[in-house]
């Protein structure tokens, strides 16, 4: 960021703070309060999760806008997967892994094209049955529902896993009771964690909400976005069933992902 | 505050804040930063440093707006002074202490009226000649320019101390770098503490400037007020000198202290 931007920016945040200040005759009282919140959630280990909850989806809409490709979401810290282990398998997320590319054409001018890649490196992770993560919650196996694979010859993937309930963050510290104030419950919708990796193209992290879900409407973090939003379908067909070995109805989920140049740091054209 | 102010309070911040990063299109890099900024600033041990330089004078403002009496200035932290220790004496403070009352007059209604006020407690405390502070900074004496007052039979009071110089800032983590950034020097005016107490009006902490003082006009807290800013009268009037018992010039600064019902936290009327 250039200190051109810094500066346009913390000096129109500022204008804008004391404006808000004047507006509503913030007392010192309250002024001190507010500060001994956000001073509060960082001793009491939450980090940044108070200004996640209420502002981060809003920079990731503003980093996908206008773009091509899979939504950007980029909530949740990677732990490198090595792992995925199953406790109650009854999902199968699946689906196709494209590229955005630009081909020389005869003519000079490249041309644009969109086709399925193999060999796409996916990272997986998502909470378990009962919305615990491992390596995070304690008392999970390392690396419970943590996986890489790699998209295959015809550009697909899929994975068999299970689904996870909505997740709840962290209530009990300062940003649980600023929540409690407004009347906001703290759940976000229940969803899955994927992270694509291609040598050029750099990574994409991505979620993926259930269509239907519960909270879909309310997520604490308002990062739900139609284009995360993946149907869920559940399946009992006896032959299905046979065919993956299961006695008890499965759900499927399909989500497609496209990537595009944009999303690496260091993107170069593939010619 | 009541539930109904936090709520409409931050709902109001949400939404501008929101609208803030659409207008200036915050990338996710950008919100990172500017959230591990804001984290690091607690973790570098700055407390609310950050939002105070930008913000706090405002919401003093606030409070005293439209109230009569002596302004208020809620910074610094009070530690209960015992003893005042001077280093280089050079400079008296001086000025009357008084209250706002109301009376009863045999018409019923109270009369508003300001009296000398005598045995009003005042507590000072002040950075040395070097701009330290004792019990804050290393190495220096325990209580240093620190101490405790009455004004006399005729509420007025005097205290004999020396100058500070202006008051710099720690600018060697998150805080000072955002400054840096903004192309911001690191000081604030020289000033003096005072915090005048009654056991029924409760107390009004304050701060004095000097006018014509360096950084005056660029305070890196924008929290000079033309209240607060005494003149400085340089005096070497041989016959002064000598009442005084002392052998240099010294500086003289007049401060009047109006204390009103409303600054105490549980005001009660005086009878």
């Amino acid at each position: 960021m250039s200190n051109d931007r810094v500066k346009a920016l913390v000096e129109d945040l500022e204008r804008l703070l004391l404006d808000f200040m004047r507006k509503h005759r913030i007392t010192h009282e309250e002024y001190r309060l507010a500060t001994v919140i956000l001073v509060g959630t960082v001793k009491a280990g939450e980090e940044s999760l108070l200004y996640d909850v209420f502002l981060e989806a809003e920079a990731t809409d503003i980093g996908n806008d206008g773009r091509e490709g899979s939504p950007e979401v980029l909530k949740g810290r990677s732990i490198s997967p090595t792992l995925l282990c199953l406790r109650r398998p009854m999902c199968f997320l699946s689906g196709s892994t494209r590229l955005v590319t630009f081909c020389s054409s005869t003519a000079g001018l490249p041309t644009r094209q969109v086709n399925p890649w193999q060999g796409l490196g996916l990272d997986l992770w998502q909470a378990d049955a009962e919305g615990l993560y491992s390596n995070i919650h304690p008392g999970i196996p390392d690396w419970n529902l943590r996986g890489q694979i790699r998209s295959d010859a015809n550009g697909t993937y899929e994975v068999q896993t299970v689904l996870p309930p909505p997740y709840e963050i962290p209530k009990d510290g300062p940003t649980g009771r600023v929540l409690s104030a407004l009347g906001r419950h703290f759940f976000g919708p229940a969803h899955l964690h994927v992270k694509l990796r291609h040598p050029s193209y750099g990574e994409l992290t991505s979620q993926i909400y259930f269509r239907d879900g519960q909270y879909l409407n309310s997520d604490v973090a308002s990062a739900v976005r139609d284009g995360l939003v993946a149907s869920l379908k559940r399946n009992e067909n006896p032959e299905d069933l046979s065919a993956k070995g299961l006695s008890l109805p499965y759900y499927e989920v399909r989500y497609d992902f496209v990537l595009a140049p944009h999303h690496a740091h260091d993107a170069r054209r593939v010619a």
